[in-house]
């Protein structure tokens, strides 16, 4: 397999970056839940290229088609499929990557895994169009998670090496992510906007590119979620979120930084809170043995810069095996870290769904509407 | 589910830590490779309680008495099950534990996923005993693996701040590797020791504890192997690593420190090698899209300090829900890192394994032993 | 999950009968193999609509269009997403449906597992018309399992008590199979023909319904594919077969009837074959512990009379609680056995496939195009 | 895979006849639910062989060790672990049966799917031992479905063609399955039981062996449980009853003999009951469209002659390739049939918990013991 993931809810990805349509199914929703496809939009927005110079010029409205699953307005509880047709394709752009694979892009990886057989138009099946679909899912999965008050967001949280203001892991809330879940270019601290895009810029006019950070939170999770070993929070979210083209690493709480700390510093003091356990400090990111404590969920992912700049590059050709210069010719993002937000958002609104279904805590939408006893 | 993981290659992991026993059944193994106990064995010493001062002073053999699954030293090919039986067990020592949960232990949320009723002597299902029979799985996958010339190992890169020089990414070779993986305290640099263990018997004096990181490779891959989106390599790898106790992030590659990167520095050249496609610099460990390249895969994954420390500590009292002061009393790793290096070399090797099979990759033992045309 | 199956081979079906479309994503499929278009609309034909008396006068022309995982008439690797469009939709003979469920059909039960939420125009996602993705899925993998010398067909075994010739489970080959699976009426005896059909027509006039077996056969297998348990053959074929609509039971080889043999009858001498190893006789019907033996794979599957019946019938008010006469409008088919053939060939050759991948015996097509040494 | 089974309840069977040991691991059990041993150990004992002239002499005491996830009775929530121990193993018998396949035995077929590898001593992981593994997993669903007030009971609906009278699809209650389900030789009519014996024991004196069918049911279930295609009720009970050594064929409600039959006489018509819908007729078998109707859940399997029979026999020597004579000198059991019905009826509760658990039907016990709000 390879795109396809969940236990409870099962996301099936289909669609290669030039071919017919991209898409999703999500089997396993719960009936009866009201989807605001306006929501959905603007998350899909969100992640759509061709918004401002830190992105491709690629024009795609990626208005996804639900073609099954949703009647008047709610999940049916069958599967739900949606279709997002490509429009703005221009093959003729990559006709010589098939000879040339792109230093540190899937074309050589690829190559090799079919045979030669891969649809290389675009990226194929690798293109980061393909997080289109997810950001849909994600979209769908985090309404069903509003209604049972979970709230998902993300923030920038460096580019190039220029740092926003971390999420504060105690205090973080609802109304910040709400507000943070609807930005394109969401930021703690709005003031580091114009330090990240000039190095965004800067690499765009040497032709280059430039990676980062996406901070991401969750709160109003239950405590109790998940279960110990491999079906963790953490095992489910990184498992889902590694997905996610150009991801590089993933930390929770304090992630990295714990391997310096003391257990002394580290660990999170247990205080009684308005009726339910709290921490003091949340280092553990609101997991702890894989499974949620009721503290703010957090972790960060790295992303690498765009593998696909306009810079001469050194690679092979794999017709003649013999070294070769590589000039890309295609629209491509200098930073993808900003429309990558919502995709993480996403993923953790999937893996989280998930998660609360396998417990059993979402119930039928207000009780069904059974019409009989 | 929780401690089930795999597609080809099935893990399932049981048992409590004070429990009648803890064991793995491995599930898809091929049949008539050769296991030799003493490999194994090797393993499971690396990770056993009790060597020196870094670890708690529980002795434990470790010894798996293996029920199924091989037959005349050579797998069979149905599940292979291994039991651990539990001997130095102290239950006194934690009989407050219910009511007063360790601070970042999983104490509190195993307690409220499992309503209560979850067995919270010596940690149960969640104590870091439960790796023992993961490392046990890893060792026999390591060895199946060794016959299709893939060698695993990894090494301390840090503990408390101080490192270790890192592998490098492009040179590591099998040698190397074979090397570290057979040392209980592994390391590039042997001159790093000291100032590690200073600080960890500075902490285990203090009655606290301390972190580190793991840096793990493994060489011989072929290119192509893994899924892309959520079957990647990164996928696997990560969603079993997350499995670990204490585990608080992975990165692959050049992980973190790529989101500070330009594209031109970070994308990896290609260049024609002996019979296969290689790269110049290898900040991708191995892994693009998902699917490894033929270079050497490399990832670090981070580890809190033990959560169990001897200093008095604030938790809650579950029974009243009033504040209250934890003094543990039960034996503890003042640091568990250099116990968890063949934790984190088997999970690699499980993933693998699994991934190679996947594909097809892993024919019968030397063509088979049948006696039919 | 529901609507999703498989180990290495991933199917996902989504789609109600009368929303936007119904389609199927296969994720999974080796790479570069070769599907002609054609065989799959011949099996799509096969089992569409509109064709005689014996099926419902709903005409769909269900031409699927492939979304993804095709290129140049060859598998890319990545899922291959195919959507068939609801054409031929009259929602309103459907309207009093909610209220008054239909006696053995998914009315009742979906209303309840959905909470009411459920599409039930058409029958929704419970409708027969859901298998028409199933066949599309099958008439892909069939012909990748062609390349490798298998091949799948069926016959009706019985409809409403009138009976063909059963195969021979021992000399059946790939010419009857082949010859089979492109007829609508496929039955072994053509004179059986007349008897069946009268049964129908009777059926139809009388505002009735009727029940058939079909049996359905693989060649070309080779020994050792299957596993044991749970992942044998049989449990693979059943959990699909079981999947489609009115099937109320499964039996493999001589199946039912063997309970009564004495096993000096039932057993199968083997004897030396052609460089394989055969049976006198295949009571076993091809597999053994779940693992195939060499010889035709065969098996025979049940269906119920379909449910939708003209005929007034006794139902309960949903809405009230009380009893009811249920009068059924929409367009029905008096016999589904002609058009299920396809879909049971389909099931056998997605479940065959994926034994087949799981021990590696699918490889790249003719070994890859690859460029690269 | 093989041995491994289920979405929330999984199930992990290993060992070998003649091995250290067999087992099963079940994860995702819901904490907290008593376990009377007794009530299981009775279940083993149904199973147990030696107990008349039906079953091999074999004695095996077949007592369980758990390993795992329980505690002071009741389960963790945690892997329940379970170790048998293999006691009376006469390995000599079976030594020359890798040389000699077993006709009808998965002798041959195991040969060649783990070439040559797997452990042949006793039938190895092919043995009918295996089921007492799953025996001992049913016997710990059914007393959590016991909670929730789902009973589950078989009888021996037919052996060698002599027939027990079958269970009104309609009436049968938990008094009657609970009665069926603690009997050896369980019927409905006990005056059926000589008629059966007398042809066992014939078989038996002319070194043969005879089949039957086993007829199971469960009352209690709520309507609404199960999925649509894949996931639905008899897809999930057909895939693990199709892992039990002979069985050849299952069948739903009325079954084959709906093939017979019209929708008219077919068809349930739906009656008001005690504040739940009823079914007039049960020939649907409590399953509609996958999903439970809340009408008694009943299946039928049949199972075919024990394929080791003492009568000489023609099979093939493995080593030469020639046609060779076997006589098999091992002891066993001239019909297996009445020591599968607790096999059916555990993997019938499997089953049904797994399917409940999914829909979040099984809360923790009693609403947990946690002591904080």
């Amino acid at each position: 397999m390879s795109s396809s993931w969940g236990n409870l809810i099962h996301i099936q990805i289909f669609g290669e970056s030039h071919g017919g349509g991209i898409g999703v199914v999500l089997d396993g929703l719960p009936a009866g839940y009201p989807i605001d496809m306006d929501m959905v939009l603007l998350q899909m927005k969100r992640r759509a290229p061709g918004q401002d110079l830190t992105s491709t010029a690629r024009k795609e409205s990626d208005s996804p088609e639900v073609l099954s699953g949703m009647l008047d307005g709610r999940t049916t509880g069958a599967p739900l499929a949606a279709l997002i047709r490509n429009k703005d394709t221009r093959s003729g752009d990559y006709k010589n990557l098939m000879k040339l694979p792109r230093p540190s892009h899937a074309d050589y990886t690829g190559h090799v895994r079919y045979s030669g057989f891969n649809d290389v138009r675009g990226g194929g099946h690798f293109s980061g169009r393909l997080t289109a679909p997810l950001v849909f899912a994600g979209a769908v999965c985090r309404q069903i998670l509003l209604c049972h008050g979970i709230h998902i967001g993300s923030h920038i949280r460096a580019i190039a090496g220029k740092e926003d203001t971390p999420l504060d892991p105690v205090t973080v809330d609802a109304v910040q992510l709400d507000e943070l879940s609807q930005q394109f270019f969401a930021l703690v601290d709005p003031k580091a906007e114009d330090a990240m895009r000039l190095e965004v810029e800067k690499a765009r006019l040497d032709c280059d590119s430039v990676g980062g950070i996406i901070e991401c939170a969750a709160v109003g999770l239950p405590a109790g979620i998940g279960s110990p070993m491999f079906d963790g929070m953490e095992n489910r979210i990184a498992s889902l979120v590694m997905g996610i083209p150009a991801v590089r690493g993933i930390e929770f709480g304090t992630g990295f930084a714990a391997a310096s700390m003391r257990g002394s510093e580290h660990n999170d003091a247990f205080v009684p809170g308005d009726g339910q356990v709290r921490t003091l400090s949340n280092h553990h990111g609101g997991v702890i043995g894989g499974i949620t404590s009721g503290m703010p969920l957090l972790f960060r992912t790295a992303f690498k810069p765009t593998a696909s700049i306009a810079k001469p590059q050194q690679t092979i050709d794999l017709t003649s095996g013999k070294q070769a210069t590589l000039v890309i010719k295609g629209r491509h993002d200098p930073c993808i870290v900003p429309r990558a937000l919502p995709v993480v958002e996403g993923a953790a609104a999937i893996a989280i769904l998930d998660a609360m279904m396998e417990l059993g805590k979402i119930p039928p939408y207000e009780g069904g509407r059974n019409h009989d006893a």
